[in-house]
C-alpha cells in the first residue's frame, strides 16, 4: 500500500513557467511534440508544441549525444537544455538543447501541414483529418476560445444564483414536437433524443428558481447549410420571478458582458493569435419584430415577403441595419410572432398575435432564441388544446403548473454559432470539434 | 428602439442580502413561494421557499390590508414587510407582513407534504412526482451539492492546465463495443450513442494535451440494481505526457481535495441541512488489484470465487478494510486484469495479465476507472487483433496514433455515483435528478 496525496509539481516546466524572468540561463527540461523542424546546416530549430503555445529548441551537431536525423516531427520528445532570450524566436525564448529523449515516435508521415502558420486545406479535408488538423494551433486555438465562452456563461449563472442542472437527454416526449426528433428504441419502448432541455428546465424553476445546463441536444432536421448542426452543445438558461421578458435580455447581456471580459483576461493569447478584436457589448439595441422588418424592407428596397416570419436574409439585412444605425454587433428582436413560438411561449396581451419573446441575432444569424414562458396552468392547458395538440406525455411538465409555477423565462444560445461569430468564420462546422450533419458521422 | 445594459439590481431581495446586520428595521420587498402557512389564531407564520432558503413572514390579521384566507400554499407572493430579529425562525430573522401581491396561483393540491423536514415517501413517489418532490429543501439540496461536485471538477482542471471540450453523442462506432449500446438511424445509417467519449479525448491528447469533459453518456445495460443507471453524467478527463498512471490518480486526489474545499467554502449551507461530513481525501491509499483481494479473503473470511474478477461484494470488503486498517473512505485499487479492461489499456511490461489501471472505490462502490492508454500504434493495432476484434470504424483514432501521440492515461467520474455517496445515500436515483432506469423513461 502507497498513499496518493495530489499533484505534485513535475520536473518538465510549462511554457508559461519558463516564461519567468528568473529562467534566462538556467537548465531545464521540457516536453512536447516536435511540431516541426528547420534544418539549416549546422544548427537546427526543433519547435516543440504544447499546450499553451509552440517553444523553439535549438540543436547544434556535436553539442548533445545524439544526432537530428534521429528526431523527426510528431515525435514527442522531453529536451534538456539552456533557457536563452531570443527576440526572432516564438514567445521571445529559445532552448539550446543538450539532451534529447524520445517519448514516443509516429509510424506515418502527416497528412496535412499543420505547422504552418495557415492550414491551408479546405474544410472537408480538416475535418476529415480532425485529430490531425486541430494541432495546427490557430485551428486549435478556436476551440480555446470556445471553452471560455461556456465557461463565462457557467461563472456568470453560478454568480447570479442559478443552479446547474443535469437533464436526461434520452426522453419519451419532446418539448417541440414533431418531426425533427431522432428517435430510439429504449428496451422495446419508443423513446427520442431530446431536442432541448426545455421542459426540464422550466419543471426545475419551481424548484430552484434559477437555473442552467451546458449539454448537447439532438435535432434531426434535413438542412445540410453553413448554420445547421444535428447535435449542437446549447446554453440554457431559465429564471423565475422576473418582471418581464426584458429581465431575460438583461440576463444574456450581462453574461456577454462577464465573457468578453474573461476572454480578454484568460485567452488573450488566442485572441491574438487568431486576430480577434470582440464585439462591444456594453449595450444592446431591441427592437420589435414588426418595426424592424418595414425598417429594413424600407431602407433596403427588401420585399417582404410573409410580416409575420423572418427569412435568413432579413436576419442579414436586420444586423446590417444595426450596425449602420447603431454601431452594435448584437441586436435583440422582440415579439415574434406566435405562430413561429412553441405553445409554451407567453402571448403579448396586447397584441396576442405576437410574443413576448425575442432572438439575439449576431452579426446576421441567430444566436439566441428566448422568452417569457406561460406560468398559469389554466392558461397553458387553453393555448396546448387550442394548437390541437394532446396532453399526452406532458401529464409531469403540466403537474409543475397546476401545482404553482412562478412567472418565469429564459433562452437557450447555440455555443457553435455563438463561437463561429466571435471567430468571424461563416461556416458552424468550423467552431465544432466533431460536426455532425446529414452527410458526416464520423470521425 | 432600446438598450439593454446588463443585469440591475432588483428592489425584492435575496435571503443572504436580508441576513445583512444592516437590514434589521427596514421596509423590504422579497418574493418566492409560499411553503406552508402555519395558522396561530390571531397570528400566522407564511413560510417563503426561495432559492437560498426558507424565510418566515408574519401575519397578523388587521395588519395589512388582506386577509389570510386569501393566500395559501404554493402561491407565489411578492411580500412588503419590516426585517425584524427571531432566533426561533429559520435564518434568524422574519419579516412582519405589510403587504402582499400574488404572483400566480396552483390550480390543485400538492400531492406530497413538502414542507416537512424529511419528505416522508418512497423513492419511487418522489421519482413520479420529482417536479414537486425537489421542493422539499432538503431533497434539493441534494442536487446543489452535485453542482459542487462539477464545478470543482472544472475549475481544478481548467488551474492545471486542460481544456474543455464538446465530443458528438451520436456515431457510428464506441470506445467499448458490442451489446449495451442505444441504437439509432440517423438519415438512414446505423448509428449508436456514446457510451463514454472515450476515443474522443484521447485522440484530443494529441491536440491540447490535457482535455475533459463533463456530459452525458448512454448504457443500454439491462440491469435494475441500485448503482446501474442508463443514462448518466461522466466526469472525464485524460492528459499525455505522464510518466505513468501514478499521475492519473494523483491528478484525481487533487481534485477531490479542490472539490471538498470548494463544497466546505459555497455548499456549507447544504452540507448543514443535510448532516453531511465530507470525507478525508487529504491522503488516498492505493493498493494492488490481486494483493487487496487476498488480504480481504483473509481478513474477513470471504472465499475468493475468481482471482481475476472483483464482485461487487469484494468492493464492499476493500472499502471495510480501507476504512479499518488505513481509516480512509477512499481507496484506489490497480493493476485490474487485462481481460477485464478495454482494448486501449495498457498492459503493465512487468506482468501482461495485468494493466496499468485502476479504479476508486468509495465507502464500497467503484466510482471512477481510470488508467494509462495504449499510445504506440504498432502496440496497439497489436492488441486490437489480439482481441479479435477489426479496426473498422477505428480509423480515425488509429489514425491519431500513426500520426503521433504523447504518453497518456485518464479516467471518468460517475457524478451521480458520487454524488449518492457524499450523501450517504445507497440508490443512485436519490442522486439523479431525472433517472433513466429498465423502466423509468418519465418524468
Amino acid at each position: 500500500m502507497e498513499y496518493l496525496t495530489g499533484v505534485s509539481r513535475k520536473e518538465t516546466l510549462e511554457l508559461s513557467e519558463l516564461l519567468k524572468e528568473d529562467m534566462i540561463g538556467k537548465t531545464v527540461k521540457v516536453n512536447g511534440a516536435i511540431h516541426t523542424i528547420r534544418d539549416m546546416g549546422t544548427v537546427a530549430f526543433v519547435i516543440l508544441r504544447k499546450r499553451e503555445g509552440l517553444i523553439q529548441a535549438v540543436f547544434e551537431a556535436g553539442s548533445c549525444g545524439f544526432e537530428l536525423k534521429e528526431v523527426k516531427e510528431a515525435d514527442t520528445v522531453e529536451i534538456t537544455g539552456i533557457v536563452e532570450k531570443n527576440e526572432k524566436a516564438p514567445n521571445g525564448i529559445e532552448i539550446r538543447i543538450s539532451g534529447i529523449r524520445i517519448l514516443s515516435e509516429p509510424t506515418e508521415a502527416m497528412p496535412l501541414a499543420i505547422s504552418k502558420w495557415k492550414l491551408n486545406t479546405s474544410l472537408e479535408a480538416k475535418l476529415n483529418y480532425r485529430p490531425i488538423s486541430l494541432r495546427n494551433v490557430r485551428e486549435r486555438a478556436k476551440f480555446r476560445i470556445q471553452e471560455g465562452v461556456v465557461r463565462g456563461f457557467r461563472d456568470f449563472l453560478y454568480r447570479e444564483g442559478f443552479t446547474e442542472i443535469h437533464t436526461p437527454k434520452i426522453g419519451a416526449k419532446s418539448a417541440e414536437g414533431g418531426a425533427n426528433l431522432f428517435r430510439l428504441e429504449y428496451f422495446h419502448r419508443p423513446a427520442i433524443l431530446q431536442q432541448s432541455p426545455q421542459l426540464y428546465k422550466q419543471m426545475m424553476v419551481g424548484v430552484f428558481d434559477r437555473v442552467f445546463e451546458t449539454a448537447p441536444v439532438f435535432r434531426a432536421e434535413k438542412h445540410n447549410t453553413k448554420r445547421h448542426l444535428n447535435e449542437y452543445t446549447s446554453l440554457d438558461f431559465e429564471m423565475g420571478y422576473i418582471d418581464g421578458f426584458e429581465d431575460i435580455m438583461a440576463m444574456e447581456t450581462g453574461f456577454l458582458q462577464y465573457t468578453m471580459e474573461l476572454l480578454k483576461k484568460e485567452y488573450s493569447r488566442e485572441l491574438k493569435m487568431l486576430g480577434i478584436t470582440l464585439p462591444e457589448v456594453e449595450k444592446i439595441p431591441a427592437v420589435r419584430f414588426d418595426e424592424i422588418k418595414e425598417m429594413v424592407a424600407e431602407k433596403y428596397d427588401h420585399k417582404m415577403k410573409n410580416p409575420f416570419d423572418l427569412e435568413p436574409e432579413e436576419e442579414v439585412l436586420i444586423s446590417r441595419y444595426a450596425k449602420e444605425a447603431w454601431d452594435a454587433d448584437f441586436v435583440f428582436v422582440t415579439h415574434y410572432p406566435s405562430k413561429k413560438r412553441p405553445f409554451y411561449a407567453m402571448d403579448d396581451p396586447e397584441d396576442t398575435r405576437y410574443t413576448l419573446s425575442f432572438d439575439l441575432l449576431f452579426n446576421g444569424i441567430e444566436i439566441t432564441t428566448g422568452g417569457q414562458r406561460i406560468h398559469d396552468y389554466t392558461m397553458l392547458a387553453e393555448k396546448i388544446a387550442a394548437r390541437g395538440m394532446t396532453q399526452d406525455g406532458l401529464e409531469q411538465y403540466l403537474g409543475a403548473f397546476k401545482h404553482g409555477m412562478p412567472p418565469h423565462g429564459g433562452l437557450g444560445i447555440g455555443l457553435e454559432r455563438l463561437t463561429m461569430k466571435l471567430l468571424g468564420e461563416d461556416n458552424v462546422r468550423e467552431a465544432t470539434l466533431f460536426p455532425r450533419d446529414l452527410s458526416r458521422l464520423e470521425p
